[in-house]
């Protein structure tokens, strides 16, 4: 029925390697299908002026796409000078997922960086770097804390993210590119471990939606982010 | 109750001043409460490099705050050379808005930008922005159509935005500064007239927020929206 | 005779709306007919680094048009990533005009900045933002005097501007925009309250001019500014 | 009486070395004392978007100052990505000034640009900056007529500049650096050869000024400019 | 002897993963020991302005580091709004290198861009480059001549890279970074597979070098240039 | 012969103005041929962030041309708001060269800098511009010296450059800008005044090049060198 023989509610195969870098504090290449991001966490001893003395500290994230990532090259955003708003708007959300997750307060004065580069796209690529990048900033927070640098309860819970959309009429979950470029509505959800909402952003691109076909895209996002929370814990523990 | 004494599902009074501007095919001066925000919409004779020869049209929107909007003067972002992140998902979100209840090819090979600046700034930026935006927009869309320019049918809909969140636990409509800024979740919703979904971002400023805390903050919303619509039906037809 | 119907020593009708804004220290809305500037002042606990320790404040200015201050659309300096020419000449002029009559000295170490911003343009953008910065200004000046956060006598005098040209051959006061560029020359005058020249600028746009011509001028100007001083002084004391 | 022995009306002595490039159409290093401008005019088949197809052509110039052309080293602008609202400013100067005594039509679609790059800096460059430039304009047009590529008439009249200046309350001529960075009043004055305005720009760094002191500067600017169009003659005809 | 074990003129392990994205026309994931970097090439039916209709194509390449590439994070040089000197001169360097083995007439009025994006950093990155986009353009030359979309001849030899370096006096092969670090002398070769040279640099950055220094490095360098044409030699035809 | 009628292994007439500016601390016009660079060295009490605290000082560079020293104006590099990737590589050779003679240490926490400007462009530019760097860096070396600012020891030695490049199959030494441009191979050579290499970089711009090529061409850019270095050894003292 799908373009690659999945059910409408059929994820695509996650795979992940962690630690791929040998220079990185936590990191992980992260696919979802033909989407691969390689997610890199660093600690760094310092936060943003607007953290400074306040005993707390930051996570933030950044986010990327290698030129030959797309199937038609895109130019780097350098060569402009600037990140184009689609970038910086994933950047954002990426970095307050990971926030509404961790004790900013029992983290100390430190900051975390997460970058999110996309060596392949295939639609996902923000819920697939949220989701990589929990694990890794998860393996970060787990060797800070065996490292006594900070106390337990760093984490409070994690987060994954996965796209759902309504392609043809039809609500389904995590949608390839091509899905992606021809649905009505595309909608990114990010949950909690626990099930609660961290961030909802739908949006019509081609026709307005009602509340049953909301509904529907809720349903299948829940049930995808299931899965991914079953394969995160591999990894880091709470 | 509430700071400014509405009850939880009040609006601000809203004020509009059509034409505020000589110098513009159309433009509005809008008031949520204290949030002031001049929309001027452009007709021009020429479309973006990916729409050239498509026999369509093109929507689109900029946003900036002048610096004496807020409280604390905020630095012009030419200063820094480029957009801040958050100035151009805003306008991304107004363009999109905009454009869901556009029929582009009806418009043909013109390009209608909608300036939304904010002169005065106290929450709901944003949602003011694009329900301005609404009437100056559809201002020329009327006058475009008495001029024999288009065709009738350019509107397909209308469109309108009011922001929601929760507040010390309270779901509320349309949130001032003050409630923004310690609100758990921040929403904001873009229905056509016709009362489907155009946009739906809903974020976790500080708590991670539940299903039912969901459909609570979307029912306030269509409250809020459905008044816009019928102060905007007195400024421009369908 | 003008195209408006004014004597060609007749002034444009001026309006002030002090106040305009809830959220800065002093602000003012003035009109020079269909010229239209938010002039707004903010006081700041600091000075730039070539003033630091200097026991002296400082006074500048900032000025931007919207987009749709003119009849064209002109794009926003942050879409090329700097302000014009034009913009910072303007901003420099505004800056040095008010610096004239302030007593650095006596403000102590703190700014104000006066932004002036045009929401319509029709000829004569600076000498209204020169004459409207300098409401704001002054009654921000007699704010912090009511205060007692500076000493009487900040403000040494006051300042106001006009423009004067040559028009078809005939001296002009307060030109409006079509005037204005079909003449032949174009002067700007900043005089103090007590008539003594701060800025004299005068650029032959068409034909060079004579010294008979650049003493009408100066007259015209007299005249105009003088007036302006009358409307002015509703607003604040020296 | 004055820092190098001059009198008040006395100019510092002016030297020129034609052709000084032999890359370019034209060129002149001008001295004005200690004051060394190298100005290259080019000349290019093409002009700006604004005169395409206008039958006419265009004149302009660019300002720039050397590192070390200051005693302290000023860092170059391509530092900062941008020009300095200073260095805008007399570059716009100095293209109104050469293009108030070129006729366009005659030129033809083609442009003019005048380069003036100060080596050595010690006041008045901007006004050693018009003078220099006239003159490799001036050769720039006597070998486009004696190629036969424009008609006669090309050069409408010549133009000059002088800097003058009230420090310690008394009028001076041609202000070095030292005279101008404590003057009161500092004012820059572009006459064409026929003696007619073309700029006057005045202002009161520390002092407003009356109209006795203007008169008192136009004169001494008169009889410097009368001076530096006698030299300027050796170089072009009209 | 060295840190990682090996003899002066031994090369690190040299890994190959032909063909790493399905995006890309030809790619190549190369590692040089811990180096790791990813070459895609890119085929664009159009030239640069200054080979318009010359008949003749273009070779270039574009070089990065991911952040994390470093143990130490480097912040992305779009956030600077601009590449770096060093960047600047590596991606040069990887164009010349590749375009001395491509004859352009032959390729036709197309580019060919060689993205190389460093994945992790331990000196060498920009003769793994070298390497890695010689194997790229050359799957993508055999490619366009398989679809008989240039003639044969593209490639008229094949181009590989390697640094050498005196470290504590002794000349040594292919340094990683903490040799590079501490190196009196860096090196960098690029050969033809027929051993002719295409770029010798060489720089001395603790201490000045003789030419019996300079002739024991270029020993070593043929020698590992050797053994990378001999690797490269699997993944294309000449 | 050669277009100017010189050996191959012929210098053009070098010609150096010590002092050319009043204003620098140690400057030098120089000239090789036709190509004409003003060199002129800074002495700033700081040093950069990396050197901070290390009781070392740092010499640097800067590398322009100014528009009209090529033969088609070349626009200006802070119209594009940066540096060319080949100015950042010249000035980076230039420092690197400077560096290699200097005790950083004997030197203290202060910065030397030299600008390199190039007024008239013939080719040799950035070999001209070390040779004429040398003589301000060492005028400026041995006034710190007179001063009694630094110790004794702080120029190790004296560093010269000059290009060498094979035209028409035939090595040549002091390539002018129309035999560089056909050249097969262009290289550059830094050594010390005692003859050791500081940089040998050597790019075959059309073919590549054997080791009896490399050798002919650091046989010419030793004579050369020598006769530089007897010419600065007029100017400063070791």
């Amino acid at each position: 029925m799908r373009s690659d023989g999945r059910q409408t509610d059929q994820m695509r195969p996650v795979t992940i390697v962690p630690d791929y870098l040998k220079t990185a504090e936590g990191s992980v290449l992260i696919e979802f299908g033909n989407t691969r991001v390689l997610c890199a966490a660093t600690v760094e001893d310092s936060v943003p002026p607007f953290k400074k003395n306040s005993g707390e500290g930051w996570v933030t994230a950044e986010y990327s796409m290698l030129p030959r990532a797309t199937v038609t090259r895109t130019p780097r955003e350098v060569s402009k000078g600037r990140q184009s708003g689609r970038t910086l708007e994933i950047q954002r959300l990426i970095g307050r997922s990971l926030r509404a997750i961790v004790d900013l307060r029992k983290l100390g004065e430190r900051s975390i960086i997460v970058d999110c580069d996309v060596l392949q796209a295939d639609g996902g690529t923000r819920t697939a770097s949220i989701t990589g990048a929990m694990i890794a900033l998860g393996m970060v927070a787990n060797r800070l804390l065996e490292a006594r640098m900070t106390p337990a309860g760093v984490l409070l819970d994690s987060v994954a993210a996965i796209s759902v959309g309504i392609v043809d009429g039809e609500p389904m979950l995590d949608l390839c590119y091509t899905e992606d470029s021809r649905a009505d509505v595309d909608m990114n959800v990010v949950l909690t471990g626990a099930g609660r909402y961290v961030e909802l952003q739908s949006t019509a691109e081609q026709n307005a939606f009602d509340d049953q076909q909301l509904q529907a895209m809720i349903a299948l996002a829940r049930k995808g982010i299931g899965e991914l929370g079953t394969l995160q814990r591999n990894y880091f523990k709470l």
